[in-house]
């Protein structure tokens, strides 16, 4: 349906939202796809469509000497259109993410970061246009408090399940994750919804009862 | 003293702010009537003053038949200056508003909604001008995770026991609630207090301590 | 090194951010001096460097007669460069903060406030200049909610023990305390590694990959 | 495989215990099948295996006419070796369960109740011997402050998806759902497993390293 | 009613129990009179019933000179058939009560304490047959960590308001509040309510339906 | 001071207990060394004095090959005397420990467990007199949900930092951590203030006022 990534998260982030989104991968029965409401955007204008780089990393307790190995590994991996994912098993103590490894990310064709945990350097990101998606700022480095285990493997990242691969999609209300194997579907079903919608909104601008237009369109 | 909610309305807009009626709520009697710090406007321009509607809406865990009725019955007959104010017993599943209701309701001349709870769609409610006051985001729908159970009835937001007809007053501090009893005399002192604060912020600016500010003003 | 605190804070401003004096501090075994995530500037632009002036303020369940006593002798004390940091002992209930505590700091010369807690009067204090670091806003007065109990006494805010004299520092990534005993080396070294970020990032950008970096520079 | 529920709950009873059906049921693929460790057994003594009947109960701020309609007939509707249970959407201010309800309960043949909520009268509960899992005590009524609005439902409990008919095992080590589809092949392999456990234990204790028995037997 | 408190308390510990003191305090519209179920009694046969003796104590970080001046007049001042009902503000840091404070208590009468808050030395207090009801055990000292600020004042505990002279009664269930001005009609009331259960009771264990006996006694 | 480990250890279990060493710490300067409330024996009973075997085990989300690689070496090297010191960083999804595990680890000589984290067949583990604290129950087995990744390192346990060879002591008020350096000198202080601490008891029981105790002996 879409001749490749390209084109279709072009046409994803002209005219889709998140939200719409949702409503299909429910339609399909996949509901639980949306990620905790902790996780949020460090500019309101960080949109993100692309798919998932997913990386471990856990809290330590001293500063290990291959610190640094696998989060090497897996930055100087990452290709063109790609989303890195982080769990960090809620680590408020470790800092994952902050400018250096953005500016590393862009230089690989990075599209973006979600990071389930704190970040630094937030401003200089912002003014790069890096988006990122994370739970909380502080300025600490990552030495001593935390690593990466694996990358590639499956993670939860804001309580939902990513494989690598999977498309994520992140905008102000939110991020979701779009399996890889209904990816094609669902993008081709939300842009058949999106299209309807503005009738539904428009008669209601114009007066007609909540209760009427459920009626005539099915939909709230 | 007012000649209608209009009025009121009209001048609390003009010459108050939530911090100021709080103080004399304090002095009233009434005073646990600030809602949590976890509810907070969706733009920083966002004033609610209007008379609450209020909903009571749970957590579900299927799609029943009848899911949308009470929602619709509630913003259909929602009134000029009202404001829905809607518990969701602290869900983060559900996700309770959006645009469409938004809509909806602003049609029907409601003045804001302030929802314990997750809405979606927040960039759009932002441009129609709606204002909104809620704990966070998530892309979202409502079916199959919750519903309407009552509305017009009383109910907890924010920590704060709501009754069909307080006033609801929302600004950058925060959200309170003006009990329908005691909302003139409220009011009416709180226009009194205004006007006296402006000596004390000069004193202070020309220099005055604090301790000779508070002896002679008895404010802090 | 420097030839007074004025100077000192005039470079900071100039030339470091939060982050780079972390990872000296790290260096210096000093690591657990960055505040929870909780604790956010009240506006995007507010920087702060000055010397803590410590208070503690605890949550009451009536209106004592000498409510005020010890907050104004505390706000009247404040010196030229000073930042107030008060404890709370985590409380939602009382709202410590407000305009015209700024603005009695603000006459005294102070810079600044770091509260671990809630505070109200947030966008008139914006207007004035005044740089907070809180957890949040409530429109309450502390009468009858919070009190006093010392000051010029070592506290915990925001999870790192603060003592009278320790340099506070915070930007937009967070907030920071550096011990007295180890200001003056803790800034001449961050002066000096500021400088040589520059290059990774500059080598990054022109397509470097991370391993290559990090083996010639030892940072990440 | 088994004649009937009888014969299996027995079985289930007198030779099998949580952990085991658990590891069974990671191997079919349902590793989300284990209640929160909030939810407790009020006696140590208590074990629970029956099939689901589940409630939905949420919390209210008013005193409805018709509060315990659903509550009675959810009740009254009990048939043997059934155990309630039921979602409170995490209220920790109703108290959904007491010794009227469980003397009712077990009239009607009930083997006990899982509570995601708080209880009360717990030591009478205890006295008549109905095994009672929950999150907490306290010794309100449930009148104004919680009402049942479906049974017969999914339910979500401490976490895990429950539908009416899942078999339900409490002890001491907390709760699991097994999903009706695979309850006889689940016992049935876990009955099988059962017995060879002892062999391993027999070993570590007569002093064979933990490599040793794990390349053995492959089980940990 | 009572010829004094002796008498009551007596009554009390013989006949009632906390949940059908809350249903009395509800029905006379007292609804928030039962602590947070984090409170728990240290033995399960703890029992207390006795008028609150209030304490306010909060966290301090550094050694004060006076730091248990309070403490000891608080405690030295107990009375006979009084219960140390303690305030620390959600304190895990400190610890507010032990075996020789328990020690001194009993000496003076007093027949328990409810602290809202951790403490220590709970095989020796259970030894020694005083009643405790916390929220938690750690075996730290409050010196450094915490002082009495006040006593004999209104305080929260286990989130409900206690005033100096209100009746407390705990049992397995949990901690209540009799605000002092209701006493004596709540537990006559109580007295009186406490005879009819026995019947309802009576009827369901004989297979009576919860519907039928809901019509007959109107309780649940 | 004592001849060996097993000399000091066994008069720490017949004349200590975990407050008394704790006061001494205290005055040593070292104050942060109380786990936190949330781990607690799982029998009353339980009470364990050894020298820590640290492991460090992070959650994970797939089934890795070479899970139990690091495990099974830790508790094959697990000497006498020691404890098995277990931090999950805070994991609620794993379930560290089971009978299996403790088996092993006392057919090595160890005496005890201390498991930040969930453990599962708890009535088992208690049959065989094996002493473990930990946060909670769950009968699920680690497979897929989490895996060592060190052991012999600093780990953080119950909010404090324990490393190899440091002492640790829990009973019913809780688990404390004695830093390897200054165990002797602990303990011999430690030995010495429980002799004196009869007396106060002895005075407050005969009727002095806390106000005589306190001036006379120091303590409370």
């Amino acid at each position: 349906m879409f001749k490749n990534d390209q084109e279709m998260f072009a046409l994803m982030k002209e005219k889709l939202y998140t939200a719409v989104v949702c409503d299909i991968m429910d339609e399909l029965g996949y509901r639980n796809q949306a990620m905790s409401e902790r996780i949020r955007p460090i500019h309101p204008d960080n949109v993100i469509v692309g798919r998932a780089k997913t990386c471990l990393a856990v809290d330590v307790y001293k500063i290990y000497e291959n610190t640094y190995e696998k989060e090497i590994e897996a930055i100087d991996s990452l290709k063109e259109n790609e989303v890195l994912v982080a769990c960090t098993n809620n680590s408020t103590r470790n800092v994952l993410w902050g400018e250096l490894l953005s500016t590393a990310s862009k230089a690989r064709g990075a599209v973006g970061a979600v990071i389930d945990g704190l970040i630094r350097d937030v401003k200089l990101i912002n003014e790069m246009g890096f988006p990122v998606f994370c739970t909380g700022f502080k300025p600490l480095d990552s030495k001593g408090r935390g690593t990466f285990i694996d990358y590639d493997c499956p993670v939860e990242c804001g309580g939902v399940l990513v494989n690598p691969g999977d498309v994520i999609f992140g905008d102000y209300d939110g991020v979701i994750v779009i399996p890889k194997e209904i990816v094609e579907k669902t993008i081709t079903l939300a842009l058949e919804k999106v299209s309807k919608e503005d009738n539904v909104r428009k008669e209601l601008l114009e007066g007609a009862s909540l209760a009427e237009v459920f009626k005539k369109y099915g939909v709230l």
